[in-house]
């Protein structure tokens, strides 16, 4: 069979919808707020965004509304990393805008934003949609990174857009990719031009999140996906009694993953990056703390475990952090002599040479394979690339190093043996669970309620998302609201403030209260597979970090 | 909540029973068949099993059979690597043995074999069990790869038995443990024991496999789960069009693992070891069959795909294998001098100066990585330890450095990225499909009933497996039957006979015919997770492995 049992299924699958967004479209009203602020740097981005700053908060009530039925032209836009259901905000999209009016179009720009900018265009009709409901990935129309920056690539952005006629652009992606939508709707608005932008929260990595984004899609599902993988590995770690199991999760910067994981699976350690850098740990303290619970496990006879890393760990680690600048400082300036170089010994010796003490002592502390990876792998800044270091194999080499050395001193009398693991792209476009699939297409139906009354620059939004689908609230965030400005690449620029992991929020709060116990005891839960049919606990669930962060409301 | 919702919700999902086993057990008869003849080398085995050499086949059929009530004591061993549906074949004899007779009971054996030779037991009682139903794992009594060899562990598991007052012994494992399971009946016959010893055949690697074992339980599970990441990895591929992943597959030796994931998900390249072997193949020709979609796929404009490797891959490219025979027989003449060397150039540099040319030359053209792990991780015998080679990125290094080549003579054209996987872990203890959770508790089942007849030596047998359950055919399979002789640590022995992929049988039929498809265009099939709830067709579907097999009959 071509497609899949369960894609076949899934396509029956019919997503949950708010109750305002249930019925006649007649009967979709917009209630607007009180002027609102920026979150911080408010001078400069009422500066920026002078014609779009300081919107109103828009919300869906049932009220008569004429305006949903005109017809429209409408762009959309899938940016950066994939994330499940991104389809289905399409879907969701495809269907507002025709319950609105079956004259109106969906057209889909390829590869990301720079489909916009080149006109690669491909028209959503009926047929198109039918085979992406209810799946992963982005491959409707594919996806990329290019933003649209530069004012070249804004003014072919509004040359494509004239030559559809659009009425609006949507863009699904991250926080990047949402920033440049309100910088797009704001040159919109310069120009006279009466295109709306709207955004759709886009990422599994959790961190596009504030008081009024109660969560990214794909996090649902990638986190269930990840915590299905983690949970057989407890599993056969708890049979086997062999290995400890070191597993780097996917999640840029912010461990909101693997906090999410941790709370799902109780492994014995999961590292979080914000707790490090907040307590100023070396990477001598950060295998300490890893070490402990290996060796006081091994007193018990308990010769194995599960241990969570973050992708982003060696950012948050502050020696690790001012390595990885002074190596790309001494790469840059020493570039012709270290191109002369021919082999891997020698490199890590100049290199090593040349570093600050400091510097040194942390670079030669580090396994070989490391070492050479973070002088090999780079960029094409020059940089070290911090994403291809393997943390994981990292930890694992030290904790070794550590662990032999206790053996000799009679202070670690166990057994050790590691295996390695790192769950990203295994998640990232899965099929969205129930969650994810009702959440993104009342997103994506959001947007065209948007759109149909003319609000520009704002991010669709889905709230009350612990509640059955019925109860959410629908609306849209005005995009300045959620922004301040951060420096990149030297630059002061606006960006939608991320959300790291809060050591005062609940999440981190349950983790910290009973890690003590997961490290020592063995207290693993096994999710299991996400599951789209059968009893509502087992297939409609949200993650544990919305379920605590909605308790305290 | 300490359990998953799943894992609640599956302690109440009742595995289906082929129609002999559903009633009264006073209707479960045997039917035995005619004496039986082993596989080969029948006159050494017909003398090294005395006793139980050439029993029939039994079969249960519908008749009146008052033996299945008397009171019983068994106890149960898992052995070896962990696959889903152990627990079930314990809660299966369990609820078996207690429907015989209430005063019947279940005596575990912790850690494998080794738990029945030093008495480590645990009571089996129907609390216990009720916490293990229809889960993965083997930690309900954990398991151990310590077989029973040693007269002295013989005799110290007859004593266990006897201490016990055992009428039986369920071995749950693999090809090994139930060929020791056919030993350890012969030497109970031997001594006059009525102590019956059935096997259950186990393995997610699906070797266990011949004309009366249709399956090896575990294997159904395990390549669902390998087949879900596998599709989630290839949608992401399809929505990026920037990686090559290689994704290496468990499996041990035979490649059955890697071929089932194929035939669900279509990947561009799926390696076989058997099909590699048969025609004698170098590693180069491996690499150039892996560079060849490669490039064609550039030539559309398509840099991305996904290559599916066996684990056991490299013993099975002749020359390597020639290689590593070298290497051991090198490293173990020469340990001194090699252990006086200090740093891995020097020892590379070592090992390559003193291999015979051809060797040398496959040496010299691996990757620096596998060089070095080639000659540092090796087993407590001294030997290379062939599992821990990460195939994976020899294959992307190799290929790598071809397309490099290809690249300056200008034959390919493309962009490249790889990404690595391995998955292995990850599936050994997920918790069973209903496929696995029903045909492990009816191989439970069926041991109870073999015991209660008084038969030796056999394997709890349960066919006809693409039908529905209520169909199933029950009895059991001598284990002489399925027996040769091969060698093992330069001894001839008996083992059960595994089955290796077969070049001429269906399922790597379908393969070879689709994968020139497969190949160059983007053929991807997306299996989704494992669903346990919902349509038939989504949940009790078996594999397609079983499925082709099963047609030509």
């Amino acid at each position: 069979m071509d497609i899949s049992p369960l894609q076949k299924a899934r396509y029956s699958y019919q997503p949950k919808l708010p109750a305002v967004l249930r019925g006649n479209v007649d009967s979709i009203g917009i209630e607007l707020g009180k002027p609102t602020e920026a979150v911080d740097d408010r001078a400069e981005l009422r500066n920026i965004f002078k014609l779009s700053y300081g919107a109103p908060i828009a919300t869906f009530v049932a009220k008569p509304n004429r305006g949903n039925r005109r017809p429209l032209v409408v762009g959309v836009i899938l940016s950066g990393g994939q994330a499940p259901g991104g389809h289905n905000v399409i879907a969701g999209l495809f269907d507002g805008l025709k319950k609105g009016n079956p004259g109106s179009r969906l057209v889909g720009f390829s590869g990301g934003p720079s489909g916009l900018v080149d006109d690669l265009n491909v028209e959503i009709t009926a047929e198109l949609v039918e085979g992406y409901r209810n799946t992963g990935g982005f491959d409707i129309i594919g996806s990329g990174r290019t933003k649209i920056e530069t004012p070249e690539q804004f003014e072919k952005a509004l040359r494509t857009a004239k030559r559809h006629g659009l009425d609006a652009v949507v863009v699904i992606g991250g926080d990047d990719s949402n920033t440049n939508a309100a910088l797009l709707a704001e040159f919109f608005k310069s120009r006279g031009e009466a295109i709306s932008v709207i955004g759709a929260p886009k990422t599994i990595d959790g961190d596009l999140k504030n008081e009024y984004i109660e969560a990214s899609f794909g996090f649902d599902t990638a986190t269930k996906t990840y915590a299905e993988l983690v949970g057989n590995i407890e599993r056969d770690a708890n049979s086997a009694r062999k290995y400890w199991h070191f597993v780097k999760l996917m999640g840029r910067s912010a461990s909101h993953i693997t906090l999410e994981v941790a709370l799902q699976t109780r492994p014995n350690v999961a590292l979080v990056s914000e707790e490090i850098e907040a307590k100023g740990m070396t990477l001598t303290q950060v295998v300490d703390a890893v070490c402990d619970p290996i060796v006081r496990r091994a007193d018990r006879g308990f010769n194995f475990g599960v241990v969570l890393v973050p992708e982003g760990l060696v950012e948050f680690v502050p020696e690790f952090k001012t390595l990885i600048a002074e190596l790309n400082d001494l790469l840059a300036r020493e570039a012709a002599a270290y191109a002369a170089l021919s082999d891997d010994g020698a490199r890590t010796a100049f290199v090593s040479g040349r570093l600050a003490p400091a510097a040194r002592a942390v670079y030669d502390s580090l396994p070989g394979d490391i070492r050479r990876q973070l002088i090999m792998d780079r960029d094409p800044h020059g940089n070290v690339q911090v994403s291809r270091i393997e943390t994981e194999k990292l930890l694992i080499s030290m904790v070794e190093n550590r662990l032999a050395a206790m053996k000799a001193a009679g202070t670690y009398r166990g057994t050790w043996s590691a295996q390695n693991h790192f769950f990203g792209y295994e998640g990232r476009c899965a099929f969205p669970s129930n969650f994810d699939a009702d959440y993104c297409y009342s997103l994506g139906f959001a947007a065209f309620v948007l759109i149909a009354n003319g609000l520009s620059g704002y991010l669709s939004s889905v709230r009350n998302l612990t509640a059955p689908a019925a109860e959410w609230v629908a609306g849209g965030i005005p995009l300045t609201m959620m922004m301040n400005l951060e420096k990149r690449h030297g630059e002061e620029k606006p960006v939608i403030r991320k959300a790291l992991v809060g050591l005062d929020a609940a999440p981190f709060g349950v983790f910290a209260a009973a890690r003590d116990e997961w490290a020592v005891e063995t207290c693993y839960r096994y999710p299991g597979a996400i599951q789209y049919f059968g009893p509502d606990e087992v297939c409609n669930a949200v993650t544990e970090t919305l379920r605590l962060e909605s308790l305290k409301k």
